[in-house]
């Protein structure tokens, strides 16, 4: 960690720094953002801000303030071009027991990674994961702390050749990846899964979604299935500290680089 | 809370003891177990830790040295007759990505609460929640810190008089209350759902079910529905620190104490 900052301190001790009884700790209640810096700016931090503030207000309490966060965010990037903005909003510091008490303050985590390696652009392979995602209304699209199905997904295989695993939900439909959103082009059009019932709603996927929109590219969002990847040209991954990475093999099949990824990929730089 | 050990040591400041980059705080990366300290005693104190070392294989760790815990158990009750002991296990510190690394040492928190105050065996009042449990046949059976579906459910009352509400799974299925397994008498049978797909597999639950068969109470775990709750003679909720809890009311249906619910009450005393 390069930076961090909790409830807008320093820790004396960075590694011992979270309340036992913080609810984010006790049962995963909260939100979290990844977002990257880059040129000392970090990218589509609005997005980010709005969508942590959605999330808190669909678990049920009220989200840190904007000003406060967007301070804290500066501090810990001040003297940094690259690296990885992380911010943890649980819903603070509660009792024994799963009801969250009313008068609770959320606890705001800034802190600065290192930038992963990111690789050149020449594609990623890809593998299926046995680990499905549950379905449930009321988190979907959320990027909240309850993370274990990522956790067992990305278990799954070390072969370091292949960078993400495509998961399914217990239905069978084709929602995402591990840790990013998935995007197929077929007969020019674009469909990333809806993640009505699970998956995380990524700053990268709705970026996206209204580039594609601005270059005259159609775009839908929609259930998928296994089959649909088959009769795919394209197929790409969002995530938002990543960027678009296309997919080049999953087992046997193979795709090409395709224009509509790359002219999307064009609108980042 | 009343005493506290963080991988075996007295924290200097019980208020930031864990970890920022601890996995449990980051996903909810880990387990936990919840024991009624009574007479001086960890009731089941064996099979909560079987079931957390059952937790740990599962969720693909080493599961702490059960000694190590025992004495850490041993420490924090030191002086106190009653009390609830809490005992969480997360995967341990480790890096952002969901991805765990093979060489992370699992972090043990071992904490007594109070207890809570249980009020006489008069009953209870349940209500519906409309909040769904995902399925996950991984994850079924775990005690793991992903309750956010336990935390929203309890978040959709706050009548006092109602102490518990009753879970369905997305497909519909009666599967437990929100901190507790549901068990139905019907014909002199006892029922309770078989959760292979989610719920937690108490440990009360299976002192209850282990009970019934030496009592010659014919038990079955089961799918359950709601209709077959219109249909019971009997309804009651087991919980490891509230013991079994007899259901008296569900919207306007009602039940009154029966001699199922009794004869194993009585074996826990």
């Amino acid at each position: 960690m390069l930076a961090l900052l909790i409830d807008g301190a320093m820790p004396a001790d960075a590694s011992l720094a979270v309340a036992v009884n913080d609810r984010g700790l006790q049962y995963g209640d909260g939100l979290f953002e990844t977002a990257r810096l880059t040129g000392g700016r970090v990218r589509f931090l609005a997005a980010h801000l709005q969508r942590l503030a959605d999330g808190c207000e669909r678990l049920g309490f009220a989200a840190p303030d904007r000003a406060t966060l967007t301070t804290e965010i500066d501090t810990v990037i001040s003297g940094h071009d690259e690296g990885v903005v992380k911010i943890v909003v649980t819903r603070g510091v509660g009792g024994r027991g799963y009801r969250p008490a009313r008068d609770v303050i959320p606890t705001r985590i800034v802190a600065l990674y290192p930038s992963p390696a990111v690789g050149d652009d020449v594609g990623i392979r890809v593998r299926w994961c046995e680990t499905r995602l549950g379905r449930n209304a009321r988190l979907a699209g959320l990027k909240h702390l309850n993370r274990l199905e990522q956790i067992l997904a990305q278990a799954e295989w070390d072969d370091p050749t292949i960078e993400e695993g495509l998961m399914l939900d217990t239905e069978g439909e084709l929602v995402c990846a591990t840790a990013g959103n998935l995007f197929l082009v077929r007969d020019g059009e674009l469909i990333t899964h809806d993640l009505r019932y699970c998956g995380v709603r990524g700053v990268m996927r709705e970026h996206v979604l209204g580039q594609a929109r601005s270059l005259g590219i159609a775009a839908r969002e929609a259930p998928l299935w296994p089959a649909d990847l088959e009769q795919a040209a394209e197929v790409f991954i969002t995530n938002a500290v990543r960027g678009l990475r296309h997919v080049v093999q999953l087992d046997d099949r193979r795709w090409a680089r395709g224009p509509v990824c790359e002219s999307l990929r064009r609108t980042l730089s």
